[in-house]
């Protein structure tokens, strides 16, 4: 190849995915979810595939700038940011007003987070397809793994055993809506995937019920790193006492409070670190996070921060300013795990477990899902990301979303299917 | 080429390059400097070069380094710190006790940083071979330009006519002692490389003549960006004398005081920017001066920070931060010309022409020297860096280097042999 290599077409491909119902702050994972599937092929015939958040408005940024990458340089991607940006701005955003509500899953909700997102789904497509224009690993193409294995944790919910309604996906994971349900679902990780840490999503319950749940989980698995993740439902006091309730038995608080202010009352009286995936998703989000040292440890998302590269600069922001990296994860398939498993590969200072919902997943648009043993992943030296689409698969889930009015995950509305009153709740919850 | 390609031969050649009398606070610079060259071949028998210092120290860690990549990958970059700091902790080096000594022309000199500067050379010439493997060009393997011309400021130096020893190189750009003399320097510049921007290296002659001189330029040039730097050499009082003497004339001070706390006085008290190669050059100098806003532009120089990767690295440190990038120099040939071209191709927030010592350089180590035209060097989109090792040069100088008993850069030590009682002089000179 050569640096004349260009992309010759293009194709954003919107899907829907079965997800279990997996409790939250804000209500319950839907049936089904959306995600983007994004293919290049170069002038050379060359393929690549990305993936990203699948709701409207990533939609509709990912396909207004699909056919403006048509005819640019394969290997143009530090100018991603602008061009994405450019073809947002051509298109109507319907939820965003740039305002900052701490509040969500995801924290502040911003034009520049949205264009991010779209940007890592044609990142890490330019980057698979480069992998294989060179036959290069896409570790490789960002300066080399310096491990063969990436850990992930197991990610335990809160969940009920089903949906609501009759016809919806299913599996057979069963109900966890207790401290012996929780540990039982963390004993189904670790023997089917190995995993040596555990993450517990909470906000589903009262602080103390989550917190014996951690304790229970602490008997069952004295040596396993543990974690909890209310999304910001608690207030400062609260936070307080689940440190204090916690110290020595959980690695790390996720996110106990809403906001870098109260994040950082609650950091500056507790020895466990904090982590957030919604106080810092952004560069500008940075420095009032750190000078305050509001969190110690910082989430990465390689579809929050704009791709790997930009995972890999937030990693060196990280090192700059003392803080620790590991890795988020939204509900996901194994194209993005791949992204996920080659970048965390890149970065010498990774010394957290990594989150992924993958395993909850029981469907994928790749040919051979990855396998988890010894709670890691193998990183592949194969060319590109070392994943083939499964073009049946991506035609029966996109079949799915043309069927379906589903368009964005909303837990909410989820929840209000078996509880008509419900809204997502007004913070702290506790 | 895969993965799997390993590195089979390293080359590591010390060489003098002639550098012209040019004056700075520490003295001036020797008849010759030295520079490390470096070579790698793959297992294909594609090669790869890059350059570095050359002083006593840091080719012992390059010799030291040098063996132990061979048998490795060619694409493994991200773990080039931890290797090549294993190299460097089994050589005795000289002049490193880590303590933090703000004065001398690179700040304060610790063993990280000189490590960085020997990865800096491997880095480059792995990224070449990359280059010449795949048929992409640099910067597309650090993620593709987004200009296709980097621009550079002329880089004006007060100078003797010609060294003291007689049969010591010479060029035909006469003395530069007086604003006079540094205009005509400048006209010099912009004539045969059409510099639109310059840089008057200061610390030579007392404040107000070096004001002076900014004056002159700026009456000569009204529409050029223009910068000062005395190396640290003034107090804060001097320092603040020369911005207000300066403001609305000159773009930026650069480094007036030595270190970041007499820097964060200065900032505090001028609308002109702050410009840093001496108080900021390495990441854990960062926090600190970003904090007391002590320099608003860093200069990065990819020696310095471990390569062109952290050089990246650096410009989404200063993104986060709100800080400018810009690109520091010191005496260096047509490989480092090239890499810096490369990199600062890639870095979208370059609003600044960035330095070079090049056009004082009478000799290279590449068959085709870059030139400079409007001011810029063209961003190339042949394989590797673009350019090809002169091997009868490189010869030529290391054989000098063999026949010469100069191994280290020594400034005030040149300026000894005209004035034999001269010393580095303590900090504030003025
Ligand atoms: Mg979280
Ligand atoms: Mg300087």
């Amino acid at each position: 190849m050569s640096e004349s290599t260009r992309i010759a077409e293009v194709r954003v491909t919107p899907i829907l995915i079965s997800d279990p119902p997996l409790l939250n702050v804000q209500g319950v994972h839907q049936p089904y979810t959306p995600r983007t599937i994004i293919e290049v092929v170069t002038d050379n015939g060359v393929s690549g595939i990305g993936e990203t958040y699948g709701d409207t408005d990533y939609l509709k940024i990912a396909q207004a700038f699909g056919p403006k990458l048509v005819g640019q340089p394969l290997t143009a991607r530090n100018d991603l940011f602008a061009r994405v940006s450019a073809a947002a701005a051509e298109v109507d955003i319907a939820q965003i007003d740039n305002t900052v509500v701490a509040e969500g899953l995801r924290g502040a909700r911003t034009e520049v987070k949205l264009v991010h997102s779209v940007v890592s789904g044609f990142e890490v497509a330019l980057l698979d397809a480069l992998g294989h224009e060179t036959g290069l690993p896409v570790h490789a193409l960002l300066g080399g793994k310096v491990r063969d294995r990436v850990e992930y944790s197991g990610y335990l919910f809160y969940r009920w055993a089903e949906h609501p309604v009759a016809g919806e996906p299913q599996d057979d994971w069963g109900a966890a809506l207790d401290p012996a349900g929780v540990v039982e679902q963390a004993r189904r990780f670790a023997d089917r995937y190995g995993f040596k840490s555990f993450k517990l999503k909470g906000g589903a319950f009262a602080p103390e019920q989550e917190v014996a749940a951690i304790h229970a989980l602490h008997e069952a698995f004295p040596d396993a790193p543990l974690r909890l993740d209310p999304n910001g439902a608690w207030s400062v006091q609260t936070s307080l006492e689940v440190a204090a309730a916690l110290e020595g038995v959980a690695e790390y608080l996720e996110d106990p409070t809403a906001g870098t202010g109260q994040m950082a009352q609650v950091a500056a009286k507790t020895s466990l670190p904090l982590a957030t995936n919604m106080c810092v998703t952004a560069i500008d989000e940075v420095p009032a996070a750190f000078t305050s040292d509001a969190v110690q440890v910082v989430l990465s998302d390689h579809h929050y921060w704009g791709g790997l590269r930009a995972t890999q600069d937030l990693a060196a922001v990280c090192r700059t300013y003392g803080k620790q990296l590991s890795m988020h994860s939204n509900t996901h398939l194994g194209i993005s795990l791949a992204a996920m498993t080659h970048v965390a590969a890149t970065i010498p200072e990774l010394y957290y477990a990594c989150d992924t919902h993958r395993p909850w997943q029981t469907e994928d648009v790749i040919t051979v899902p990855h396998t988890f043993t010894d709670g890691a992943v193998d990183v592949t030296d194969t060319p590109g990301l070392g994943v083939e689409l499964d073009r049946e698969s991506l035609a029966a889930l996109h079949r799915r979303w043309l069927d379906s009015d589903v368009r964005d995950r909303d837990d909410a509305a989820a929840m209000r299917r078996v509880h008509p009153d419900w809204t997502a709740p007004a913070f702290p919850v506790w």
